[in-house]
């Protein structure tokens, strides 16, 4: 697209160093290699100071000779090869299509190239991760997900968007929100309201809630992709605006805010561009039934999964604070899990109408 | 919303008139009831003439005095009742804050009106069927799915929508698209084009496909939502454009195609108001590989469960024509599939700058 083209992208400069390097090496005679972080748990610290979970230093070489190593050595220079001539051509590309760019047969032979997806996604992560770029700036995408609306005036790809008049739908947030294509131009909300649901994000945007209170209303649609969570860390970060997340009252819901907040292990080396430290968690809350006087029957019991991933989270670095260890074990102390759209038994726009602003003036929220 | 609110809703009169013909049977003594036409697969039937999945004639009384359906008699009020409040309030409700507003306990007793989702989601859909309404027109949506761009103006809830100026993420098709939400404003496209993944949309968009020929470019991101296929059915009926269908080269892109061409079995009694019959596939077909020269190693082997499927297509009374006979033949006997993105290997830009333009003009497709 023309706005991406114009933008000098410093992924280049290190694709060229890469292959510089290795090219080197080889004229030089000697194995050409290429250093790799490892991307495992026992590489993934939670950086204490900042309060978000970060990649560790230990890296692996991947060596040209090497049996174990030689196919996987091709397909990272295959892919990096690719990615060159996609930046330079102003063209994206889906995961799924850079699997069959790079999937050949050897001449005279039925061996590929590559035999599964999982093995080219493994590879752009590898060159992210060691060559610190964003996959975004690698112009290789995922499939967007995720709708924004509310105060806020933008500039995607050069079209001008207002997300005070974006239709019932909404904006749909591209995967790729990097300020190449994405500008915010002018905004008035005073926060960001994140919600986990699409039909929650729905509700408020039928009842202007965003109007009323001056913010920009977001949905991730479950777990947040990380076109939204680039977004999102872009807005809180450039704009200086608080962000509270929505989410339904379950162990899955408090880790889509964890992911949010501090990060997620298998992105652990994207934290630094995409964790959102001040993020607050702002409902459901185990003690909201009772606080907001929920009939009963509109809980749910906890299943053994639920159960155990509770416990999981109780033993989790980021979730050692008070209030969080209160909140979790709460949960499984009554066995019940409920959902944002409980409380549309008191009335269709209760959430809008009270449970929100309450939360909001008493400053209701876990962090 | 206000451009809601303006309408008049047929559907008000509706409800006031199945309720008025129940208070009457009470009055007289009598054991009141509802039509409630049989929504499974010995009522349906395909429609030559028209070309649709229809629903037939066969009807059950639902009555009240009747230890089998009291319940479901009760839960039929309790929703027809909400939609009514809904409608008059100008506000929409997703199925499962609808199931959340009739979930009640009865005093003194832990039996609850609705135990599971699924009741009120079909005493929804009797509801739609009975009194012969969409479930949009009963302000009940689902969550939404699918974006567009390209060459159209509209009006969403009151706010202009320019494909042209959609951003990289496009416009988001929200799930309620009737006139009263969605108004056409200005065409200047000569055709539609649905693609059912959203990487190839992104591709296709990217390269700006639908300004080069002038259409209008929509993805449903797998099966297509109500909202999609309604809108679709509007744009082709309502502006007089012709519909192409791009898919993977699979039974379950031929069944995508299918449903928006001839309806579902499971949404028979929406055919009438969905299905576009004039709808045309294509590709992604079985001939292509050999077509456009694709190398060797992009195809993918057929499991049992394509097979299988596959088969079942064949019977279908819809799949008769002898050019689809001989499309799912030849799948079987190649016993290969393929994805769109297989074209990537080609050229990222092939299935933009080769594979659809040269469709189109050789009126390559499958009716």
């Amino acid at each position: 697209m023309k706005a991406k083209a114009k933008v000098k992208p410093k992924a280049v400069p290190a694709l060229v160093n890469m292959g510089n390097g290795l090219s080197k090496e080889i004229l030089s005679g000697r194995n050409p290699s290429i250093a790799i972080p490892l991307r495992n748990l026992s590489n993934v610290r939670f950086d204490e100071e900042r309060s978000i979970i970060q990649l560790g230093d230990q890296k692996q070489n991947r060596h040209f000779f090497n049996v174990a190593m030689a196919k996987k050595f091709m397909q990272t220079l295959m892919v990096a090869a690719k990615c060159k001539e996609h930046i330079e051509q102003g063209k994206t590309t889906s995961l799924r299509d850079m699997y069959y760019m790079v999937l050949k047969t050897f001449p005279q032979s039925t061996e590929k190239t590559v035999d599964e997806q999982s093995e080219t996604d493994e590879v752009a992560e590898d060159l992210e991760v060691a060559l610190d770029l964003l996959r975004e700036e690698l112009h290789l995408f995922a499939d967007k997900r995720g709708t924004l609306v509310g105060e806020i005036e933008l500039e995607d790809n050069g079209d001008p968007i207002d997300g005070r008049r974006a239709g019932s739908g909404g904006w749909s947030v591209p995967s790729i929100v990097e300020p190449s294509v994405i500008k915010f131009k002018r905004c008035t909300a005073k926060f960001i309201l994140l919600v986990e649901k699409a039909a929650v994000w729905q509700r408020l945007h039928e009842d202007k809630f965003w109007q009323k209170h001056k913010c920009i209303l977001v949905t991730g649609q479950g777990q947040s992709s990380r076109g939204v969570r680039r977004l999102l860390y872009r807005l809180v970060n450039e704009l200086k605006l608080p962000l509270y997340v929505a989410t339904d009252n379950d162990p899955w819901g408090y880790y889509i805010y964890s992911v949010i907040k501090q990060g997620s292990i298998n992105l652990a080396y994207e934290s630094m561009r995409m964790a959102i430290p001040s993020a607050r968690f702002i409902g459901f809350s185990s003690r909201d039934p009772e606080k907001f006087d929920l009939p009963k029957g509109v809980e749910i019991k906890l299943n053994q999964n639920d159960v155990n991933r509770a416990k999981q989270l109780l033993e989790y670095r980021w979730f050692k604070k008070k209030e969080w260890q209160e909140e979790i074990k709460y949960m499984l102390k009554t066995g019940n899990k409920y959902e944002l759209q409980a409380l549309s038994t008191k009335d269709i726009s209760f959430i809008t109408d009270d449970y929100l602003p309450r939360k909001l003036k008493q400053r209701d929220w876990l962090d």
